[in-house]
């Protein structure tokens, strides 16, 4: 069965529209259908590292989310490991499954190991994802958060220097810190994770491509067994007059 | 010393406005000026019981933060009990302290009782509440959620019904769940808690007047002792060249 | 590419082996081959609603996996809520996936909703059990565990009685507690969620086909990224040399 | 409106009254008379380090509250970051409002950054204080205590080499924990907040201000709205003919 | 080898001193002598129901702690369910090993049961005791507190109307709240717990009895392998001269 | 009155049995017989520091608790520091007591000091036994574990190396992590704790040693109370006639 998936890069950037699109349909199962879209260049941030950042893209991400389910979506992925709005997107899709990179990589890591470490690339970015660690149930396995002090364009500058300081943090958190898992905190830290892993010898996971498969696994589950966010409590959708009414998505 | 303190409504409709002005100069400090500002109306929700509606005023909330801190504020209080985007908040302002209903009903709920239940309007609010209560660190004295089933826009529309139905959650909460502190969990359910708290014996925290208390608190160790939002990690505001390039605020 | 996934259903008694291997099978993906072991007929438990009786099918559990990862199988599901003995069988495989009922369920409970309620056969499963919430990061999203009073083999017995009791208690766990996703607390609780959720509105999640679809997923991160459980530090696989000397498995 | 502290220095000890008065007339609000009374000389512990001394200086304690009551005072300050039975304390007074440093001291750390660290005097400190961070809510924000060796009365024999100390501490705090605010926790940690805090660049709160600022929140929102301790469950006041009989305070 | 154990009822009255006299020779080990020190009547309070009574009593119970290690004791009971002042006291008695009720009733239900409920005599009681359950970390074994409504005095008049309201209420923690363990939460409730226990079907810890049971079993360790608090960090003794110099104890 | 207690070494190996005996003898009560039993040799495993190989002797170790019933034992230790299958075994047990390493070792640890930590012999152990920490409630006071790299057969095997190992680990927990008391992470750590904790100054509590004493102190509340592991929930026994149908122990 037919898998539309959209990743929403929430970057007002096309710079890794190439590279996202290429990833993701490299790694997609033979009946998934991956789109990429990010937004329009030139009207606003080029990365999310402040949370005012994000905050800013979070109108233009719930109309692309609604817009993603008149499209006849069944899955959109929010490209970002701040997870933005998670359950906003829930709200505002009917129908959809709405997944995210720390939510999908968390529940990956947990499940493989028994301590993961996750290599960020500013301090900076720590106290919210820790918020989101907690939030998703997994601090009691939260070996270390490790900054590798590289902004969201630098990752990809220098490869060989992007890959030294995950190495040598990710060794340190394996040593030090007890992780036996290490999870990459931001989707532009790609093109990592395979050779890392061999050198590791522990699963390094991928931002962008956790999700990708979470996302096929959400809507697999949706497909056979009709589970998919719960309408009752936190993800009701707020009701279509109002919606209108208020002029919004 | 003069403390400027804006009370930002983050909703599109003025229907609020002359009830929170009159509240806040009623209960203000003689040296405090406090300013109230809502959305225009007609131009988004009227109220944010969903997340996918606060999502959609934090833009506006940002905006309104930064030309709060041009206008020479020194404090502003978020106006909704969700506390939208205060990391957010607290990043776009590179002096002025931020505060909201939530954080400040909580830290003096739980300073002065040792349980404490929140009335709010309906179930849906109360993940992302609970999620709050969580972060600021408090679920250890968190009685007990009940929900009036009242909307945000109902709360003053009969006074005795919502008095009865607030009295009514707050006595099974101090009965049952042991609380000996309630906090009315909207800014919009004002005008109700001296009475209450008179008939119930304990203490009720109004949700407008505790952030700004708070607010003025905030203010007088800034004033007092520059101590403010720490910006060396997570609260650390962006590069002000950026800011202007993506056209933000 | 092909996933052969083995379903152990951990007890001594094949009256189950022919509904689990038609729900899974109906259910599967289509590259999934997905097979049934049982334990054999008067040699042991025919129901592990004892801690005792699940440690004492553990040695044939752990000698099936082994099995299983000589016979090719890329993942094992181990068929009782409980998740008996998750870390031993990770050790034991080497390269395959191991997941579980609890496990499976309470990840898609928890990315599904907000609050969600086990309903279990007795009282006496849920120390057990919570301990596995605790232990998987969940409890601050557990609403309840509900006992319906009816053990692992009256569930198939009276379909209506069964079901009725189910209901009422997701009914209460939804009303009472806050639940807004069921989660069925034990295999033989089958042929009831997808009815069951249409009355009820709310995902209710089948603890035989939630590892069958979280197995193909782990198998497919597996296939895909080589991201497998970690043999850094808990789950190490015991010296080859030394299984032979002590002649197990 | 006048608001009347009493700041008790429990310690048998004149020596640092002149420099406390001095410190809170300084930065007290404008319509605040603060007091200072410490215990008479020669007749009891002249630090509180040890628990046992803590537990003796208690009696006198709870007297002198009950005493500022009695003379009119608005609110109480637990002058030890200990903070002292701050429980009986509050069950002694029927209308004051009791704070202690470290409840102070917290609430404002928390809400101005993301982590903290406390640069306490001696490692043996750290139990009883933990104790009362775990009590308060505030574990998760907690990046460390630091211990700088020296006791109370160290402190301010050499302020170079108690500054110096203390700045080693806080950069370590700062830098390998994280932590983007630093709290003294020791009321004869007094002279040192601001000039730190300037060379660290995070706020430095100080034991002895904060808890004065705290009080005067209090008072204040105690006079506009009657909110003060609930006397419904565990600040609840023993009956007066008991404590008659008694011959208590 | 003989245990010496010295159990101090901290109240002003003989009252007790008869029944726990002759509860405690009744279930005491052969080897172990113990006796009962209760404080003087007409001098302070009768009961420490209130936290300031406690406080009042807490000098005379530390200097109790240190004549009782002069006197050749090896172990004190700290007689009341608050376990006051329990590190003050550990760190009098440099070589004694002190114990209280809560401590010790809660390791036994915790090492006989799953989940426990606390049987108390007032609604008052229950934070100061809730935040020792969370201290001693069994909070997550906690299923409830409830409240008989009798004052400590009230335990011994109607023993028919005690055991009652007892019983109504294990009955309500077993059945609504899950325990399988009732921990009678007063050193006065005793007299009860045998009968109770034969009715309930489930451990009834009594309050007297229990610390005694752990004293034993601390000065055993510690005759046996020098187990002793540890001085090193929150136990640690105060100097010699200081505590003469102060007057201490 | 006679305490009957068998220690269970769960190892198919009689190497320890010698020194286990004199270690037992030596220290035991003298109302106290003690009995050891461990696995015959060449049919199983002589080490459990894999779970798998743990997972594959408790059959053998529920068949002996059995048997321990049914020769009139009080009480069983199951000596390992997994603590094996000790729900399952109180379930087996109708009438003994049962006890294993890690509960009675950090039950006294966290009586005796603030602080703990646990020198193991491998990394691979530790995330079982921190989830025993977790499950027992003493996580909050765990300051590290240490591993010394050596195997369950190497403790013995250079008395002045491992003594070595051990005494470096344990100033490290003690000087960098704070901890007051060190706790052996492994039966087979005997012989080394007195000497230890002369040179550390700190407790340093026997793996082997702990059980014991805690085995008769839970013997001796049984004698004296009837307090034993309550039937109610979790430990309640599975029915004799069912146990014998299945044919196990």
């Amino acid at each position: 069965m037919k898998k539309k998936i959209l990743f929403i890069n929430p970057l007002h950037t096309e710079v890794f529209d190439e590279d996202y699109t290429q990833q993701l349909n490299r790694y997609k199962s033979p009946e998934t259908i991956v789109d990429l879209v990010s937004f329009k260049s030139g009207q606003g941030p080029i990365h999310l590292e402040y949370n005012c950042y994000e905050a800013m893209v979070i109108p233009e991400l719930l109309r692309t989310v609604k817009k993603a389910e008149e499209d006849g979506y069944d899955a959109v992925i929010i490209g970002c490991f701040y997870d933005p709005a998670i359950r906003a997107c829930r709200e505002v899709a009917e129908k959809m499954v709405i997944t995210a990179p720390a939510e999908a990589a968390l529940h990956i890591a947990t499940t493989l190991g028994e301590n993961f470490s996750v290599i960020v690339g500013r301090q900076k970015w720590i106290p919210e994802m820790k918020e989101n660690v907690h939030k998703y149930g997994f601090i009691h396995k939260l070996a270390s958060f490790k900054s590798i002090d590289l902004g969201v364009h630098d990752f990809q500058k220098d490869h060989e220097e992007t890959k030294n300081r995950i190495r040598e943090s990710a060794i340190e958190a394996i040593e030090k810190d007890g992780a036996d898992v290490i999870v990459l905190g931001c989707t532009a830290e790609f093109g990592f994770f395979d050779s890392l892993q061999d050198e590791l010898g522990v699963p390094v996971i991928d931002a962008t491509l956790s999700p990708l498969k979470y996302a096929e696994f959400l809507v697999e589950v949706k497909q056979k067994f009709s589970w998919t966010h719960s309408k009752k409590v936190g993800y009701q959708s707020p009701p279509k007059d109002e919606v209108e009414e208020f002029q919004l998505f």
